[in-house]
């Protein structure tokens, strides 16, 4: 079976978006949208054989491509509106395209944003989405580079289930035992914290999405802050199933382990009591982990601290992507 | 040599943009706009072996996947402003990125845009432009669904240049004979009719950019405004070094080959004069190639005419991207 690019875009990408500040949508040398104010841009690309195995199924790759940028929308305290597809397929296979299309529009829907143009090519498998999102009027985004000495650093979630998962079969399917799939489930689909950051706009000093890992994103915001953080490791909410499955080491190799796409942010200690009750609404977790204070050497740095309050000298430093 | 991520983006792809309306720029979750109205939104992929060789020259392909998503903000009648770039390559060749990050710089400024964010990935070469323009507050944007019957096609350039190209080899550099290197030189930098097509943008009423071959996209306007055109063969705009390339077949040829980046424009015949005149004013060669008529049969049509009149079967109907 050979598809065009035409009948492709059609048959799979082409969906009546409802949305009334889409003027022009998909189908035209580009769209057009109607935004109010400040807008988040970001992009995210997933290259097959490196960020999923070829193999994984095609609705799990679509899911976790969009909730990836849709994590980075939660990182700004952005609202996600709209995206745009840039596909790199090896051919066009129909059932794999069926699988991908509908894994697509299942998390657009459920995050309310919409498909608004993209590229379909032939080539090694790659999926770049770029995620546009509304910031409010009242507040101009988070950043990294706003935390302050004395702020709370804090994380959504439990960290280093996406890392205990590569482990595993990641082409495997759902279902095998709830054991399994809850490692599995947080690889494929991480939660994006984008109503948790939306409402507690106000609240958050600095915050990002831990995709490299929380000791070298923590770095990050110190780098871009220009302070120091502690993080202690006790402190460090794992899930049962990471502590099966890493056992005395999971907190450590949780520290380094990436794909998590939690927040971490710097908060005040004043605003931690409204944050906690956004948080409980939203049925959230989230954990105090240590503390930003003032730059003590040349450079931002991050100590991680054992039970006893002793550095720990944590070797990497965090995914390279080469 | 080995560079991580963080390095190789610092290195090669941070430049302060000098550009108010970034509110964030590049190095945060995602950048953060201060958009005012109606924003174009087009995304472009060009793969290695594909679209491009692959040992062409990096500041060539740069400059060339800049150029192409600037047409389609042309072809909307938008002003380019914002870019990110997805840059998935096989290792961090220095080199190379020093080229490629030199291209895209060099077209970034000359049309006034600016790289705003982005992700590096390990991978097959495969590079994912994604363009933000402003539509001005005074027109909705041009679309390929506006042309009516009476209608004149209208062409910007010449036609054929870049698909005579791909018949020499795209990997050597400039230099060579102001022959070939004409032709070579339309192919890896076709020239977006952004600041004509603003200009324009009330004197159109429909177009596009010629991306799959003047008989597709023709077609494309026609399907979507619902009528059919006519193209006379005879008035099609031929280079010199095409019609050598091509002796006796030029026409036929130029009418199926893609890649031009020509706007291809439905303009009313009460517009075309003061159309001319501002192609005159930035010296852009303009052509009537045909015009628009109604329906005729079931489904919107385009017929290529040859000296006599006398409709010319054309088999082949554009690039297929599969």
């Amino acid at each position: 079976m050979s598809l065009g690019e035409f009948e492709l875009i059609s048959k799979y990408f082409l969906k009546a978006s409802g949305n009334p500040d889409l003027i022009v949508g998909n189908g035209d040398d580009a769209a057009i949208i109607h935004s109010r104010g400040n807008l988040a841009v970001a992009v995210d690309t997933l290259v097959a054989g490196v960020h999923f195995p070829e193999k994984a199924d095609a609705a799990l790759i679509a899911r976790r491509a969009l909730r990836v940028n849709l994590s980075d929308m939660a990182a700004m305290g952005a609202q996600p509106r709209w995206f745009t597809l840039s596909l790199t397929i090896p051919s066009p296979d129909p059932a794999w395209l069926e699988r991908f299309s509908r894994g697509l529009f299942v998390e657009a829907e459920q995050f309310n944003c919409h498909l608004i143009g993209g590229d379909t090519t032939k080539g090694p498998l790659n999926i770049a989405i770029q995620m546009l999102g509304e910031i409010a009027q009242d507040q101009p985004g988070l950043t990294r580079a706003g935390a302050s000495p004395g702020d709370l650093l804090v994380v959504t979630g439990t960290i280093g289930d996406a890392g205990a998962a590569l482990g595993q079969d990641l082409c495997r399917g759902l279902g095998q035992s709830s054991e399994t799939d809850y490692l599995f489930e947080r690889y494929w689909l991480p939660e994006p914290r984008v109503e948790f950051a939306f409402r507690c706009r106000h609240l958050i000093r600095a915050a990002l999405d831990i995709s490299d890992g929380l000791l070298a994103d923590a770095g990050h915001i110190c780098r871009q802050s220009g302070v120091d953080a502690r993080i202690h490791l006790d402190a460090l909410p794992l899930s049962r199933q990471v502590m099966d499955f890493w056992g005395a080491e999971s907190a450590l190799r949780a520290i380094t382990a990436g794909d998590d796409y939690e927040l971490c942010m710097a908060i005040s200690s004043e605003c931690w009591e409204d944050v906690q009750k956004i948080a409980r609404e939203l049925d959230i977790p989230i954990c105090i982990l240590g503390e930003f204070s003032e730059q003590a050497g040349r450079q931002p740095s991050v100590t991680v601290l054992d039970s006893h309050g002793q550095p720990v000298d944590v070797a990497s430093t965090g995914y390279n992507h080469f």
